[in-house]
């Protein structure tokens, strides 16, 4: 995939977007959607894509989206810290297949760490249980401002 | 370290951002600085950083630091595309010990990413020729737009 492909709109968060497919939901609104991954890397790992945009890469969104979307991704990750209480989190944004991006919507990884857990590597997490997910999801949302 | 601990204002980017210790800068404006990593993870690693926010992570930065940070990202990234035509690249902001950050004011790190070359873990790299960081920022900094 080169950096500047045009944008694929059957890629998987595009479907998502479009009711097409089912995701496991922690909060939305006009401009974003913040989901949870399902191959999570950690316990808590959430997604925080534009709904506006369809930017593959970071190159390619518009300063305002990324305004917001940044400003999505920390109020997701405020609410994870609050819900779970990792020792820490790291924030990653994959651009192109070299950069270990997978599905080419422009997406933010919120991954929560603790000190005594090892981290999965991203593309050798196993699928999770919709069932977690819903239940962590849950206690994320009900700790957002 | 806590995600909560005040800000050490004797962290090193608090020094560079001070004269008080080197870099080698590819961009600054009144807000934001980029600069070289002296311990990259691969070819033209920039870190960015904010110069008006006393910030330690990503949870406790103002929305309008955190989006002219972000932005200032972008501007990076596509500069860095543009000069050193990686394939890829990963955008990483670690937070918290347990998250892998090691300077307590947070930075988001720009890492191009090559098909054919592995990339160095974080704390894992060793430290750079001087002279090498300083034509990369030039070439870097040529390509900003």
């Amino acid at each position: 995939m080169s950096l500047n492909a045009p944008y694929d709109p059957d890629n998987i968060f595009a479907k998502i977007l479009r009711g097409e497919m089912p995701s496991v939901k922690v909060w939305e609104d006009d401009h974003v959607l913040a989901f949870m991954d399902v191959f999570p890397q950690s316990e808590g790992h959430v997604l925080v894509i534009s709904k506006t945009s369809t930017a593959q890469t970071l190159l390619d969104i518009d300063a305002a989206a990324l305004a917001r979307l940044t400003v999505a991704v920390q109020r997701t990750a405020r609410a994870v810290e609050k819900a779970l209480r990792p020792d820490g989190f790291q924030i990653m944004q994959l651009n192109g297949r070299a950069g270990g991006q997978t599905v080419f919507h422009l997406h933010f990884h919120v991954i929560p760490r603790w000190t005594n857990r090892q981290m999965k590597g991203h593309g050798h997490a196993p699928m999770a249980d919709t069932t977690v997910l819903r239940a962590l999801a849950d206690r994320i949302a009900a700790a957002l401002d």
